[in-house]
């Protein structure tokens, strides 16, 4: 319980989004066969007569119990989340209609920053973090979706884009029963938000540079996650989710920020050699950066991704990190950590999918693998805060939220492995973590 | 979230179970294919020297908040059980080893007055009630499991028993892919348990007459759970729990007591005459015992089964009702009352499941059949507490808390039923639910 699931901010990001009219907007490269912005149009400078805006700086804010933080940002997603969905204090639909509790009138909302600087100047590496946080995922999201829409073959990716009432939005891809893959979800999201008063009281526990006098406080959220469900029970399932998160003080100067993320494979047959590969890219990753980081986060993975009420870990695990700040490294070099980390994943995943994806299996095989579907649903609905407080969240875009599960899965009473078997042998490892490299 | 599922205290009594070691006990009716009973031997009394103790009698209790007393009830069983799993003051293993807590010396637990109480005079109309409900519940479970053998045809139920270290246990009976039912679960659950001192302070809340000196109170819970999923898509899911709960003074008098339960439908394809049976059946067992039962435990059962995060009822409802005690009518009435219930099920089942367990169906309509089914495991365990509750208590028997969860079930991303179509009205109605007599 002393650490988030990486699928939780995103989750929480995806919770915010709502699709509920339909509008022709096409706004990136990936091909949109879908659009489902928000109903409310989204919030931005309508003239540009205000002043460039520089690109906030980190504040000094110092982290007390970083592996808490993330927790308590999400349930601070979640109650700005439901006050917006359920009406309390609607945001104004036009910038300056309505001052911003705590925030000085004259003064811009980041999301109104942000759109400023990007139509004026693009996006660059003197842009603030949150833009070069966006355009990197979403960069990613499309590279991803490219490799997998021509490895899978049979079908191309639905695109479903939505805008954020405040700012923000986000891309659900999921390619559905593919030749290779059963269900594959690739996710963005980005999302300007304002903390309210109790929640900023909340986060001071493990933010005691935040000011309990304010009103209220802005943050920015972006994060990429994907879940691969592959057809051929010999090819492992994998997931990752990288994300950014930032609160601004009351002038839009950074207050706090931090990165989190990793990724982890869940096979239904081992094969010593795939996870191997997968295990040694990731090191790899992890070791261009800091010798110590892929000891650390491996362990934190094999902790964080445990399906307690089985005794097992959800699969062969991967890397998990959060909360890495000013108290870590500096924010450039964690934003590169993080670059090197999601470029990894094609080389990390490709190979293994490859080998495994025309493999010939028995009716018996599949049915195991759908039983260790099973185990990732249980993981996700019953230790996933992240994903419980969004589909407890009103208003949420719970299609989105949900794209991590399977297209099937299986529930058998008493199943148990034969003793010797290779089906066995998954659970022993899952039992007890092995170090793979 | 003002009331608790009816299944959630039946799953915080699964979550009760363990079963670590076999032996070769026959101990009712049902045959007998596999015994799990608890490693920790069953606590009674081993000798015939003690006196003969009377039933014991209702107490003055009056219960405030009456919709959440379960809820507390349950979080207090999981309190226990977490304590008795973690080892944390672990029961004494034999009667009179250790003093228990807030339990004079010379005072026999309710578990061991029970045990003798059988032996010696069995169970009759004037044994307590607790020992009552567990014989009614029983009796009711051997029936209705032979009933539903006799239906499928192809298959008996695989049956698995349990001894609880402190007295009770329970037996969980599955039958899986047979003819008629994807999976079909019966199961009882006998606890005796203490409280804690922590939990009762909690529990004072909605129980004023508990006395909050005491280091511990004793408590007894018994109930009856099953949901049955057919292969036939066409042939509704249903789901049924009644449950008594019972606190115990010092002196091994009853202190507070209330019965609980109801029975839901859940159909993939709507037949209005099918539900309209199921509610009328209900209806009339309601009828015979307080003309307002119906009306109001319909209506109670429509808010609780909810997958809210779809904004969907689970299905086309039934009855729901929870701490029904004193307050409500005398303890043999509510046994009465819940006797009825029970005795209701299977003339308010059988006839829907006989019309439509062979009937034609396509591919398409079993996918939407799974789809359904991919709700109710939302449900589950996104949704029920005492489920949740279970999955996260240490030592608990997993396999008996997931027995309600479909063999198979299905996650679509972005499905929507054609306007129009059957499947678009069984939407409509579980977004809207509908008076069926």
């Amino acid at each position: 319980m002393a650490t988030m699931r990486p699928a939780a901010l995103d989750a929480a990001l995806r919770g915010c989004i709502r699709a509920q009219t339909r509008r022709p907007a096409i706004r990136n490269g990936l091909q949109h066969r879908k659009t489902t912005p928000c109903r409310t149009q989204t919030r931005c400078i309508s003239d540009g007569s205000r002043p460039p805006i520089p690109p906030t700086t980190p504040g000094p804010s110092k982290v007390v119990a970083p592996k808490t933080r993330l927790a308590v940002g999400v349930v601070f997603i979640g109650a700005l989340i439901y006050s917006m969905a359920t009406g309390d204090k609607p945001p104004p639909s036009k910038p300056d209609d309505t001052p911003r509790s705590g925030v000085q009138l004259e003064t811009p909302s980041i999301a109104e920053r942000d759109s400023l600087s990007k139509r004026e100047s693009g996006v660059t590496t003197r842009s603030p973090m949150r833009l070069r946080m966006e355009a990197f995922i979403k960069e990613n999201q499309q590279e991803i979706v490219r490799a997998l829409e021509a490895l899978d073959g049979s079908q191309r990716f639905q695109i479903d884009k939505w805008d954020r009432p405040n700012g923000g939005g986000g891309i659900t891809c999921v390619l559905q029963d593919g030749n290779v893959f059963e269900k594959a979800g690739v996710n963005t999201s980005v999302v300007y938000g304002t903390l309210p008063r109790a929640g900023i009281e909340k986060m001071r526990v493990n933010h005691k540079a935040l000011d309990p006098d304010v009103e209220s406080l802005e943050f920015f959220a972006a994060g990429l996650s994907l879940v691969l469900h592959p057809q051929n029970p010999m090819a492992p399932t994998v997931h990752l989710n990288y994300r950014y998160f930032e609160t601004a003080n009351s002038d839009g100067s950074t207050n706090a920020w931090w990165f989190g993320g990793g990724t982890d494979l869940t096979p239904s047959y081992l094969f010593d050699e795939d996870v191997i590969h997968f295990h040694r890219n990731i090191k790899e990753a992890c070791d261009a950066h800091d010798k110590d980081y892929y000891s650390r986060f491996k362990k934190w993975c094999d902790e964080y991704f445990s399906v307690k009420h089985r005794g097992e870990t959800r699969g062969v695990g991967g890397i998990f990190f959060d909360d890495l700040d000013e108290s870590e490294k500096d924010q450039e070099s964690l934003f590169s950590f993080v670059q090197t980390c999601l470029g990894a994943f094609l080389p990390s995943y490709l190979p293994i999918i490859e080998k495994r994806k025309d493999m010939p299996f028995t009716e018996k095989e599949k049915q195991w693998q759908q039983l260790r579907r099973g185990r990732y649903v249980e993981f996700n609905l019953v230790h996933d805060r992240g994903t419980a407080f969004g589909l407890n969240t009103p208003g949420a875009r719970i299609e989105s939220i949900l794209m991590s599960l399977p297209l099937t899965a299986r529930w058998q009473y008493q199943h148990e492995p034969e003793k010797g078997s290779r089906e066995a042998r998954l659970i022993d490892v899952l039992k007890k973590p092995v170090e793979w490299v």
